[in-house]
């Protein structure tokens, strides 16, 4: 059978064409490797999942899964020789149960629009990744996505019931169970979820919904610096307080957000907290959240009283990177984003030694955090035709990792491994925990075709 | 080395007493095999497991892990030649972090010992199975234990951030991780929880913790039938309540615990829920809840205004499967007690349909459900001494697991497999899943050592 053969029995289609295969390479990382890919399948159904995964096992011919190729770490992108196998395209709703409060569709559907499919039926699908509007529900599983919502509702995980999943030789199989609880064998619908498509493609997924909350209550509190606001967070949620968002953004970050558009931010300031909370005790939540702020240094706290200025402060928020970007654009080009998640307790030492990383190294570096989750983004900036400034901005990114891991965190809260962090992974794991990972790899694809080069190249 | 030198190298014990080894045969279920081990460790240290499984390992021995053997689908029963490997004499809490919210632990610690222990700090742990006054953490997380309080809190997995776990070959590895949020790697930690002993050792767990609530309001509804009960808690959840506990019981259950003691429960009735929030909007919460259980059929809605009558309506709950034993007992000993989860909208089917099953092979069937979360609980009782009976039981036992797959749900929503479910798992799952499961079992324990003949073992 050649390519011709297999496009010919698709519903959806196959090409060849270099000019689409090259957009078709790439996700959203900046500094990730892409190879050269072979040939695009555009996926339509579960069927031209398993006939190209049974070509490609027949062939061993490695490929890369995709969704809406929005991630941020590469791990979407191409490797030489590879097919593309774009799920995008299957982008129904199959089902809402609401009696049940689960909803089954297919990977490819948009994040956002799934959420708007919902609304008027009272029900929210919670994780809201930073690429929210267009990002795909197999790709949020496929990496385990995160976002502003985790610190109340969490990651997707939390909300994966049950998912159909193509295997490397083309077994469709199904994974996990529809019900509120289950515990017959392995969770290996877990196991699939974040696993950046090295261990099957997912065409199919029930997740699990909660009720539509009401319009959240917001506060904006102001510190003099940024490790007053990691104090004020690790203090407030050290109360158990359960906001429904509680972000941090440095006045590196302000200045560049007040560039591109008016939120009304003051930028005189070392750092801002904003909190939401959606619960009945929303107005009670927010006061509180002001009196530990103000007990923690902040010199200023406003409260959005209504929906359109709640809505202008997470506006604000969501422009980070692309304020972020449009700074970079003029200064050389260069942006590392990193994700590493580390213990509240030490957010305030992380940002204090942030600024010495950035001393040492020359790099310029921002931070914004959602710091509920001790989840910080810091975002190196470089000029990337400088061969110096791409060192010393790799540099810093690196040293960031390790403080990560120091302060007893992890290299990655939610952006994922691909393989922009595949070298780093293997330093965060022990050998038995790499050996795991290669035993089950090479358990489940034992050709290793599924997505090679990216999360588990280096274990 | 022999056993000797095993045991000559332990901090805990090695004893090949033919009693003590009985003793340690069994968990707590009625009807599963336990066939004779050959030695049994009592671990007191991480390196006392480590020694064990590379004996084990090097002498292809096979392991059975043993925590409180509270269980009731024989995951801890020994095998033949077996050595019973219990670590619940590792039991002390090693860290308490408040400020991050988590506490890590051995794995033998009780867990309503560990409640207690977190109580002063006005933290908590909420996985709550009816054994929680014996049952031990690691084996909870072996299980992926559930409990009462799931409805609003979850399962054990949603707990777990990192393990300390002795593979198969004596490595000491460390999975998941302490923070909030991690997406480095797959996720082996969910892998391992629930995995009952047959992926490895768990020897540590750090465990997520949430703010000690206030005392719960309670109210108890009365129904004139199981099935009317069913469809007022479908309703109820529907509107996207979210109760800290909805418990229903049937009339003969109820007649049961009658026998047993005095809570105040009037058995001329078909059902009961009883259902507590613990939320700061308790009141209007159990209002909520009386007016659908109302408009549902409900004869009666009490409230419980203190906590010593709340806590009298849960011992009532907690006090079904003693009564059902003592019950037992007194009519010729047998009982067997299902575990399907389905979806809430079937509850009602699923009750009507048991009373065809209990009339179609005259086996006497009583029921209580964690019902806000779907999760039902049929006892089957019978004459252990009369095979027609035992038959007639094992019989309807059956058509239970096949009625809650038929209806969309699973064999076991919290007691796990063990060696009580282990051909219905395969009726479950599918082939690529069955293959999935083997081929990571094999992967993970190539030779098969640890806890052999019990969940995966016959897929």
């Amino acid at each position: 059978m050649t390519f011709t053969d297999l496009g010919d029995r698709l519903t959806g289609s196959l090409t060849t064409d270099p000019d689409i295969l090259a957009t078709y390479s790439c996700d959203q990382s900046l500094y990730s490797p892409a190879g050269t890919p072979v040939a695009l399948v555009r996926a339509k159904t579960v069927d031209d999942v398993v006939a190209t995964m049974r070509y490609a096992h027949d062939h061993r011919i490695p490929v890369v899964p995709q969704g809406a190729r929005s991630g941020i770490s590469g791990a979407a992108n191409a490797v030489d020789g590879a097919i593309l196998l774009s799920v995008r395209g299957m982008d129904r709703i199959l089902d809402v149960d609401e009696a049940n409060m689960t909803v089954t569709v297919e990977p490819g559907i948009i994040n956002q629009e799934l959420k708007d499919a919902l609304r008027p039926k009272k029900l929210a699908y919670p994780p809201d990744p930073g690429s929210v509007a267009m990002c795909s529900i197999g790709g949020n599983i496929a990496t385990n996505a995160g976002g502003m919502c985790c610190v109340k509702y969490g990651v997707t995980r939390e909300y994966v019931r049950e998912l159909k999943v193509v295997l490397a030789d083309g077994t469709l199989t199904r994974l996990g169970h529809r019900t509120v609880k289950g515990v017959a064998g392995l969770d290996l619908a877990g196991l699939f979820t974040g696993s950046e498509g090295t261990l099957g493609v997912i065409v199919e997924a029930t997740l699990k919904l909660v009720p539509l909350g009401p319009d959240p209550l917001t506060a904006l509190a102001t510190f003099p610096s940024v490790t007053a606001a990691m104090r004020a967070v690790a203090a407030y949620m050290a109360t158990g307080a359960s906001p429904s968002l509680l972000e941090m953004m440095d006045a590196t970050t302000i200045g560049m957000i007040n560039q591109i558009g008016d939120f009304g931010l003051d930028e005189n300031v070392g750092a801002v907290l904003i909190m939401q909370s959606d619960a009945t005790t929303a107005a009670a939540d927010t006061e509180a959240f002001a009196a530990v702020a103000q007990d923690n240094g902040a010199t200023d706290v406003a409260f959005a009283d209504n929906a359109t200025d709640s809505e202008l402060l997470v506006a604000a928020r969501r422009s980070a990177q692309p304020a972020w970007e449009h700074y970079a654009q003029g200064h050389g080009g260069g942006q590392l984003l990193d994700d590493v998640c580390i213990p509240r307790s030490t957010m305030a030492e992380f940002c204090d030694r942030i600024e010495g990383i950035s001393a040492e190294t020359g790099a310029m570096v921002a931070v914004i955090a959602h710091a509920g989750d001790g989840n910080m983004h810091p975002s190196v900036f470089f000029d990337s035709s400088d061969e110096a400034s791409v060192a010393r901005a790799q540099d810093a990114f690196d040293r960031i990792m390790a403080l990560g891991l120091e302060l007893g965190g992890t290299i990655t809260g939610e952006h994922g491994v691909g393989n922009l962090k595949s070298a780093w992974l293997a330093k965060e794991l022990d050998e038995g925990n790499r050996r795991l990972h290669r035993e089950i790899k090479n358990a489940v694809d034992p050709d290793g075709i599924l997505n090679p080069g990216k999360m588990l190249a280096d274990l």
